[in-house]
């Protein structure tokens, strides 16, 4: 037996338990060409929080009383596939189940000697890649600019600036406690960190710790904070918008002050990023990450929960800034 | 004697005709490397507006007691100048006078048999180039796509939804009065037009007019209009954001529709743009502007008022729609 992780309901604001349900089913035996997998590590993202509304978007919408799904790391438990054997350790989207049949579909091995499993959830999964391939693609980063990232100690934004000190920039971070402030400095290497929760004016703080201005702005959340940086960007600002986790819960379109003026006047930009627009380049940023990571430039930093039991309640506290670095859930 | 434009006090919100004030003054006597200029068509432009506020922008802030500037075409009265002659027409940025002594600095001589000498303030102008280098840099326009032009019939949006038609785009064009609408479907060739003074609801009119989504808008507005185009951009949309005339006189920072779950869901583009970025293209552009006019692909289209004392009051007008096209005062 098996249990399963359903949408049970479309969340309407804030997403809360009742909106998932567990179910227990048997496991079906495996066909040629399948195998059997034990899911060992689940990666829950703001991002899910979309596709459980039914909206047109970037990725289908999750259907109802039907698994949720995400980036996992499994075991293959036995095979009739002529690509994976039992034992390996293989990576991709799968649906949110402690064991599952696959035809190894969209799946990838990965080599547990080469980095902890959990770090291809991280670093070297799907969250690495947006950092990395937003910066590029979208900030074209150059050294001595001064980059700002929003959402500094999660996920993605521990890693973007990381990235943005490796390249030599000036990198501001903001988050929301004094603890996260302290550890984006001393773990990641911000040159300052400004905590939102305790500053009466942004618009103020920015201005002190980016006397040159804003070249590139890496915005994870949306609402008010974004709106004070645009009173600081520079002339050609880059500002790539990686979702909005502020607004993924409002159940109306928020207001925000008009950045019509502020791009125009700074002949600057703004561009959305999904990371999946970027697959060709996948491999090159793989590449990078894992040099960087080996080299001990880049550090891969999680919030490990345990127990498939807890998945729901480790999405839940995405929203409530609970987690540092990655949330992941290790299920075995 | 002559007559000039001072810049009495800075608008507060819509500018007004006390704002302005006008002063006699002797023309100086012409030194060696220099000439005079008799002023024969001025133009006025909404970003104009702009520069009366005392904030860092794209160009300086006018002076208080100084002229205003903008495109003038004059005639030569009489040179010392080695590189002009009594006769030639030139045009440029020079302060709103009736006469003045100028060493040539910026201006370029232009042909009266090429084209009308008020052309090369509007399609052969800084106008016509803004629609060009806009929509091709920013906007990458494809044939088959769908365009949509915010006041569509001003003077850059009569030009951009020409350029949209030659390029094989279907072109939706958006304006505030029935005259206007008729005029760029038949005039213009847009294949439909929304007059947002009469549409109650503009998400809706969009949508039927768009039925495949919206692939480059051209933001001549900002404000609620633009608001409503979010609703139907497609993947990879470009937003192009020249000047937004419904915000120009704003005190205070309006508020919009966040913009953020748009551009993130879409992967969208939203960029300032300002021809002076391009310099480097306006020749390329010019070249083509002229061929298009030339071969009848395009019109020139303008609000002429006459005389000198007439220009803050068309200046003033611009804010309230009441130019087709690109608006210039004759002087003589």
């Amino acid at each position: 037996m098996s249990k399963t992780i359903l949408l049970d309901q479309r969340p309407v604001g804030m997403p809360k338990l009742s909106d998932f349900k567990f179910v227990t089913e048997t496991v079906p035996e495996i066909s040629d060409g399948e195998m059997l997998l034990e899911t060992l590590y689940v990666s829950v993202d703001p991002y899910l929080r979309g596709r459980m509304n039914d909206v047109k978007s970037y990725i289908p919408a999750f259907e109802l009383n039907q698994p949720i799904s995400s980036g996992i790391v499994a075991k293959v438990i036995s095979s009739k596939s002529e690509n994976f054997s039992a034992g390996d350790y293989v990576t991709g989207m799968l649906p949110w189940k402690e064991r599952q049949v696959s035809d190894g579909q969209g799946l990838m091995k990965v080599d547990p000697e080469g980095a902890p499993l959990s770090a291809f959830l991280g670093v070297l999964g799907l969250t690495g890649l947006t950092a990395y391939l937003g910066l590029m693609e979208i900030g074209k980063p150059k050294a001595g600019e001064t980059l700002v990232v929003s959402g500094a100690a999660g996920a993605v934004g521990s890693i973007v600036g990381q990235i943005g000190k490796i390249l030599g920039m000036r990198v501001i971070g903001i988050a929301g406690s004094d603890e996260k402030i302290n550890m984006i400095k001393s773990d990641f290497g911000y040159d300052e960190g400004i905590n939102y929760n305790t500053t009466e004016n942004m618009v103020e703080a920015l201005g002190q710790y980016c006397p040159e201005g804003i070249d590139v702005y890496w915005d994870n959340v949306g609402g008010t904070i974004s709106e004070a940086v645009l009173f600081h960007i520079n002339k050609f600002a880059r500002l790539i918008q990686c979702g909005a986790i502020s607004m993924y819960n409002d159940t109306s379109f928020p207001k925000s002050i008009s950045v019509h003026s502020f791009l125009v006047r700074n002949s600057a930009l703004m561009q959305g990023f999904i990371v999946f627009d970027y697959q060709a380049k996948y491999p090159e940023a793989i590449l990078k990450l894992s040099q960087w990571l080996q080299e001990g430039k880049l550090k891969n930093v999680e919030t490990i929960r345990e127990g498939f039991d807890t998945i729901p309640q480790a999405f839940l506290d995405l929203f409530h800034g609970k987690n540092k670095g990655k949330m992941i859930i290790k299920t075995v």
